[in-house]
């Protein structure tokens, strides 16, 4: 993990705007809190997010499972103009939600030169765990988040 | 797999109310067929779909395996007072898209007295495959999709 | 997770069992601690975990995660009639060894009534980690674990 | 997917190297074909393979669906100097076994220029599907199986 330390400006405006992209927006999650290895991304519940039996779809969870451990790993990546996909998702609906808040928490559990590999859970306000899941990720040169204006610097001095 | 034939009527009505559930509408997602054992699902991207690197969020990949595995198990279960949830989804990202239409396959591979399990393809318009995953599933006695008016007879006399 | 107080006899002896049953042999897996809700599993490497490359074998590593799952969440099973069998197992390769131990930790992450979910992740005796993934269960009404003779009572009065 | 003909003499001597390598050996698994895009391994069942239920333990089934998509994809790498490993396996278990024959059928679903992704499913004797599970790989340049004496070229002129 990075022995850099991370810029606050860097992370602040990097939430901005992942809090601002279109699909967040659409599911109104928001990209909370991260950092090298961490990350939290929450999700206020409302009717929208409903499947035909009433309750939570399935792509709402796996929507913010992703992100969580997305925006845990990418933060730590050394090289400032490398930008990261994922390669897979792996997750479990441990239990149904209708309403409240989404709460989800992702730890980065490995990053090497190429791949990285992270997990989040997703617990509803009382703390009870509605699912979980891991994801693989791939880091690409070049490919970092453009803004315009551009971020500043992702590491301090 | 059941041997009892499908009622139509219950597929046409089964495909609007799914088609017209909030996360569906919300997604612009569409169940544009189902049978027992297989499912046809499709959403019609638009800027709501991206993230922040301008290309189409993991959760709209994620959304429409989940459903595609879904609605190719629940049309074949035997007993029209069962209900069906996800227990898991696991799903590889293969190619980025960012504009256009994916269209999901889904094919059931197993279905037993409990458990059911799935796989789904996610194509571009152009046939080339963008994503591809399964879903395991469990039966939920007495939980079947509950609508008013009711849905017609499951399976034809 | 069980309220009861599980009997350190059940586990003795549960732990001979599965450590001298044909498979756990074959790979020298040994359980070597288990209790309500966690798994401790070791394989010492040899020559015959190696695949083509020179390399501890996936088959290995998968192995290992799919029992420390499987065993951390039996024991919390309230019913002693219960059995348990494996529904799917998702994992990483993290880094490759060639020799050594291996050593996984299980952690139950959910028991509910009729589905379990638990995480192991595998290091190497200094401390890396090795592989992580997760593993659904189902629990199977009377098809706990018989022996000859029969095991001592799961849980104490 | 390759172009380039395949040599049948590389594929018989990399058939022999892997059936004879020792996991392969310990779990009388063998590669019984492979060419671009996929392959056949089996597995005989015996005592060893069997947990202390008395079925074929887990470990036996991800052994072979980690090979089976491996050996699938393999074969299809253009560049003759490259080797690959396995980043991820997920798999359900579908029914059980306790003796005859596992024959497992890997497809390649995807090969890029640093990931491939691959299904395969496993049958017994009778056809019937006892599991099923997909697997991500990565290209390592410069990592090719080394053999002595070295295998013969992968590719016809």
């Amino acid at each position: 993990m990075s022995m850099k330390k991370i810029n606050p400006d860097y992370i602040k405006r990097m939430r901005e705007i992942v809090s601002t992209s279109p699909y967040f927006e659409l599911l109104s999650m928001k990209l909370v809190d991260a950092g090298v290895g961490y990350s939290s991304v929450e999700i206020d519940l409302a009717q929208k997010h409903l499947q035909p039996f009433g309750m939570v779809h399935g792509g709402v969870f796996s929507a913010i499972i992703d992100a969580a451990a997305f925006w845990a790993v990418y933060p730590g990546i050394e090289d400032p103009t490398a930008g990261m996909t994922t390669v897979d998702l792996k997750l479990n609906y441990l239990a149904p939600a209708a309403s409240g808040k989404l709460i989800a928490r992702g730890s980065q559990i490995k990053l090497g030169r190429t791949l990285g590999y992270a997990e989040a859970e997703v617990l509803d306000e009382a703390g009870k765990i509605l699912a979980h899941g891991t994801s693989t990720v791939i880091i690409l040169p070049g490919k970092a988040l453009e803004t315009d204006p551009p971020l500043p610097p992702k590491f301090m001095e």
